[in-house]
């Protein structure tokens, strides 16, 4: 199995200063290519430094995969570090220089001479051509075969030069006979602890595939890995399993892969015809966005009233002042009320509200901070509220409210299903 | 000057499975603190690799600090990798197990033995203690006098006892004198170049403070970085540096830190007494939601009309049917009309509207996917329409537009400011 190690260069990634996303990215790729990722490292832009940590990793590793430095104001020293690792010096790669030229003149501008400096590359090396920039990656080769393969720090070149370039050119070389396929399930709305007790015994037999289960806002992924010769034989192996994990988990689960909450929402709605809406208080307009995100959503989603102070929900929503005054706003009666108004008022078949206390201030021992009401308006009458209380600060009490009240959505269009006997 | 390497150590991380945030808070923190910051490494769950990275990393550096594998059922492998790295043997910590002891009791849950495993340590360790949870961290100390630092990964619980055990601890024992200070300034609404063109002298002849620039989503953020003995000693240089910037940027400077565009917002409004209020085509309620995520946010905002559907346009916000018929839903007169209609119907000083064409679809000759239509209505019949066009997916269209609008708000704030005589 051929093995690599994977290193960022540039010292504001070093330093903190900018999240580096790229290194996560290519580990994720080259482990589902079927390449063992033995470590990452993130060094700054110090020629010594990177030559001695690229040293180490092809004493470790068949190879490194390197990210940045290959920019027109700092491309020597990623190449310098590199030339040094491998043994090779660098030399001027016609063809590069001939791409850029052409990208120049495409583009009606000046090459400068830091642009020139961008087709110099370790002698010998493969090259990997970026269509999204002018530096080109490039593989460069040592003499006992270890390898140094480096890719711009732009993730829109950097993705698609690994993706289609680097990754075809490993498997190729190592002769990759099986790679990591996975899918994701993705719930909402059921523990962490509770999944585990449904499936733990998949959990502890299983090899291949596996199973790992993450846990974020709310929602919990069950992640399916399986190692397989190609995508036919991998599905044939996850396809069941899915399916098995599908009937334990029942209701909350939502989609795999790339399906969001909100996807999966508005996909429903779209598929049965209905229209949705919602009037926001503590969420401020987080669910509505939510909504907005996903394409296609203007044939489903109608619009919102964020009613944040309480005039705006008794005149924009209809809520009774007497509601208010008796109940307060952050209870079951305003809630339903909120609801209710907006199914009126923006003319949609379903409603969604939220009125809650985010903090840092206004807790009560009745009605601490962390407290939302969340209020349900459906067809035919429908309709539901529920409590719940989130620990944190007001960001995390404000997105665990979207993620709840989009749960809720979800619960609720499930359950219409399964009462009026369709299957999806 | 002290000098340390981080590793980050599990195998989810090392692929990529979740976003490792933890390297750069530890690196940040530590160069601030005046520690020299090498690399950064991460490492699965693999105590063989971890100890010859540990022993790599003492080679070059003055220390190792670590995050990550001090959880009740992996709690082996780091430890044992540090004792390895270090050549310690691992001894129960009395102190540690009394602490964990305690914790459990005061939860009134029972401890197991995997807990009881938590307290135990290099031999001669410095005990960092854990108020967040249970795994203490520790330095371990090898007879060189270098050290691996290892903390949990849980960020709760690492955060604090990086800044308030380890750094005080490592600051003290390498006498470190002088320490990093920096001060962000905030702008939006003025281009990187341009930006650059005003105080690129600075940028080139500064050495302490110097300067770094960083821009994202159209913000763009100048960063004074001072190295001195003390927050005094630093202010005193960072502070006209700052005036002198600011004199330069002109309006579109927003704040310093900790500040946001939107808390900037607020704050404003709140100090001139005016209420806010927003109605949301393509931003669909990021707009409000922004301005929501403030503190204290209720005595300013007041609601949000997320008009979606053209009909809701008229319905909710008097948008007359004439004018979409005539000119569209992304057109100035529109755009106009929902801020005007916001403004009345919110009951609001202030009203800001957005429309636009997020795509994917939906684009036109004339009117192409990211093209957003802003509108804003202020106090004594002001008001002003912007047009801008956005590049990207359908997510890059719609955070840029939410940052454009709330761009437009700061920069009609500021005006205003001038108009009326009054100094910020």
């Amino acid at each position: 199995m051929a093995s690599v190690e994977i290193v960022t260069i540039g010292t504001e990634i070093l330093l903190g200063h900018l999240v580096d996303t790229n290194a996560a990215f290519i580990a994720r790729h080259l482990a589902d290519a079927g390449i063992d990722v033995f470590a990452k490292h993130s060094v700054g832009d110090n020629a010594d430094r990177l030559a001695a940590m690229l040293a180490g990793a092809l004493d470790r590793a068949d190879g490194v995969v390197t990210t940045g430095g290959l920019g027109p104001t700092v491309d020597d020293l990623t190449k310098d570090a590199v030339g040094r690792a491998v043994d090779r010096r660098l030399v001027l790669h016609e063809p590069s220089l001939r791409a850029i030229e052409k990208r120049f003149a495409a583009m009606g501008r000046t090459m400068t001479a830091n642009n020139t400096r961008q087709a110099i590359l370790p002698e010998g090396s493969v090259v990997l051509e970026n269509p999204h920039g002018t530096a080109p990656g490039f593989v460069a080769l040592r003499a006992d075969d270890k390898f140094v393969a480096s890719m711009p720090g732009v993730p829109r070149e950097m993705k698609p030069m690994l993706t289609e370039r680097l990754i075809p050119w490993l498997t190729q070389r190592f002769d990759v006979r099986s790679a990591i396929y996975t899918r994701t399930l993705h719930t909402v709305g059921i523990g962490e602890s509770e999944l585990d007790r449904r499936i733990e015994d998949l959990f502890r037999t299983l090899e291949n595939p596996k199973l790992a289960m993450l846990a974020h806002n709310g929602r919990v992924d069950i992640k399916i890995m399986a190692k397989a010769p190609d995508a036919a034989a991998a599905d044939a192996t996850i396809a069941p399993l899915a399916a098995e994990i599908r009937a334990r988990i029942g209701s909350g689960y939502f989609g795999d892969d790339e399906t969001t909450l909100e996807s999966a929402i508005v996909g429903e709605l779209l598929r049965r015809g209905l229209t949705i809406g919602t009037a926001e208080s503590c969420t401020g307009g987080a669910v509505a966005d939510a909504l907005v995100g996903v394409p296609g959503v203007s044939q489903t989603f109608r619009g919102a009233i964020v009613a944040y102070a309480n005039d705006v929900k008794t005149g924009l929503l209809g809520v009774p002042e007497t509601t208010l005054a008796a109940v307060g706003a952050v209870s079951e009666e305003t809630a339903l009320a909120m609801a209710q108004g907006a199914r009126a008022r923006l003319g949609v078949d379903i409603a969604l509200s939220t009125t809650g206390i985010a903090g840092p201030d206004g807790g009560t021992p009745d009605k601490p901070v962390g407290l939302v009401w969340f209020g349900y308006a459906g067809p035919d009458g429908a309709s539901e509220a529920v409590k719940l209380t989130f620990p944190g600060t007001r960001a995390d009490i404000r997105t665990r409210a979207t993620t709840a009240a989009l749960s809720l959505i979800w619960r609720r269009l499930e359950r219409s299903n399964t009462a009026v006997g369709v299957q999806s």
